[in-house]
């Protein structure tokens, strides 16, 4: 199998693309070329792989290499929350753009491609004047509150036409927040729901910008790249409907988060996380989605984290055993 | 005001026009100028008034004429069901780009336009394998099974985000197939719908590629403008959330359509409709939705037509009294 990762080179993306090659197959088939597409180009451990070719650049400059044909696609790459709120423009071009340039080039190269598109739970919000459905399930109506939610909404529905004409066999996963997250923050206004952890744990103090008692649904980066694989592999009979599924994702509050970190990784550690109110994170998560069910992920054997202790269990084991994690990461528990 | 029609040389565009231009005012201020946007040039009696002026031309070549700044737009030009499925890139371009750059330029005027966003019942259809809820209500989860759907209910979700920006005072209405049109068949594959009330009382005989069970809702042309120009009369908090509404549709099967001009017309007209299968419109409507509900509209005070002799009637009123109808248009009343 060809297969291409947009977004390869991020920090999910690259995950995927350690655990596609790791298996050696998918659905069966073995994989005999990775290319990731992405603005940077692969992590170095990725590029040491003689399955792996890297294309560094805007999507909307890679038409060509989307025209190539390919067996399975998984089309991570966006612009995130923040960013888009921040440039409509941007967020339009980078996410809508980029996508119909992507689902033309596949429709171009004459082959069928199986397509995962990873949307997001940002497509739910409340309505003006209702309250947001809660939990958010799988037929909720959603009614996105950032562009980066109507984007994603609009190229779930775009995605199910071209699988409709017949032009890609696609399916698209609403993916959680994914936490904890290595790196830097990002652009994303969900971004504080790994620092808290994170930088805790590296030894440096952090700022939480919304108060204890918001919650949220996170999956583990583990947990998520699973989910991601189960998509691609599942019949479309077993995906169960053309139309997007929620992945799997825990329904945790800030203040559980936080007496997980202090659990498993002690006080001190917690005590390196201060609040200072964010309103404007704080209104666009206030926006988000609470709880969520996923019955069609739960049928294809998909399952939420057992709990938050097992996700910052997992990010400690990435750190000591994972390539993209600093080797200071866990400065913190030491200290 | 200065007020913008997009496909307002059509059917139903210029009959809004028309409409615009007896009341003289929107919303309880002047309209000084109407500008008609379309394809085709306007009307000649809208030419006629001083307060037209007609840009004929595909709207992707209109972008300076959008920036021009614009007090109400009613966005209704678009390529049809037909059409879209025929040509996908077709589609894309007359109907996403084309919003795209309407949007993109009404932002770049500097000026906050209140929009009224033709959408469509369209937007509704069954998702694999689910059956389509019935009635579809203004909160049923859209599944749409055609591009033409599909167009429609991205641009709802983009018009309710430039909405949320603040770039544009958007509102979308979804229209219920509007019967009866006068003139020639058109691309749509609702367009048999008015053909078989239309050519039987022109004297012209015609099949109806579907059988008499076959359902259906619909509006009359008055009544659709009726509700395009009250969704856009009404205020914010009046329209009740950003998500597009319905308008009210009478729910109607071809047996009663056909009893009903027999009614109104005599059994030699209903005698001109003979059956003869189509699979390719028959696949495509027996995906739509059948009844709907319109609770926000009604809210508004909206309601569907009385029933489907009234609808025959206005359209054979309308054959006597207004432009754009041929002069045989009853011919097959008289025969």
């Amino acid at each position: 199998m060809r297969i291409l990762i947009t977004g390869g080179a991020g920090f999910l993306g690259a995950r995927l693309a350690r655990e596609i090659l790791q298996r050696g197959q998918l659905a069966g088939k073995t994989v005999q070329e990775l290319v990731i597409a992405d603005l940077f180009p692969a992590p170095p451990d990725l590029l040491t792989d003689p399955r792996v070719t890297s294309h560094a650049g805007a999507m909307l400059t890679q038409g060509d290499l989307f025209k190539s044909g390919f067996d399975g696609v998984f089309h991570l790459a966006s612009a995130v929350s923040g960013e888009c709120e921040a440039d409509f423009d941007l967020g339009l071009r980078s996410n809508l753009d980029s996508t119909r340039l992507l689902l033309d080039s596949l429709r171009a190269s004459g082959q069928v491609s199986r397509l995962v598109f990873a949307s997001s739970v940002a497509v739910f919000g409340p309505d003006l004047g209702l309250p947001l459905p809660n939990p958010v399930t799988d037929t909720t109506l959603p009614a996105p509150q950032t562009s980066y939610g109507t984007h994603k909404l609009m190229l779930e529905y775009l995605v199910a036409d071209c699988t409709r004409k017949g032009f890609i066999d696609g399916r698209s996963a609403r993916l959680m927040t994914v936490a904890v997250r290595p790196g830097k923050p990002n652009g994303a206004a969900s971004s504080f729901f790994s620092g808290i952890i994170r930088e805790p744990l590296a030894g440096v103090s952090t700022t939480c910008p919304v108060d204890t008692s918001v919650s949220h649904t996170l999956a583990s980066p583990g947990n998520t790249v699973r989910g991601l694989i189960t998509v691609f592999e599942a019949s479309r009979e077993a995906i169960g409907g053309r139309l997007a599924l929620n992945l799997p994702g825990l329904h945790v509050s800030v203040g559980e988060m936080l007496a997980a970190l202090e659990k498993v990784a002690g006080p001190a550690v917690r005590q390196r996380v201060r609040f200072e109110a964010d309103e404007r994170v704080a209104s666009i998560v206030g926006n988000w989605a609470k709880a969520s069910t996923a019955e069609r992920a739960n049928a294809l054997g998909l399952h939420a984290d057992e709990n938050f202790e097992a996700i910052i269990e997992q990010y400690i084991d990435d750190c000591r055993t994972r390539p993209g994690y600093p080797t200071n990461a866990l400065d913190g528990l030491t200290a």
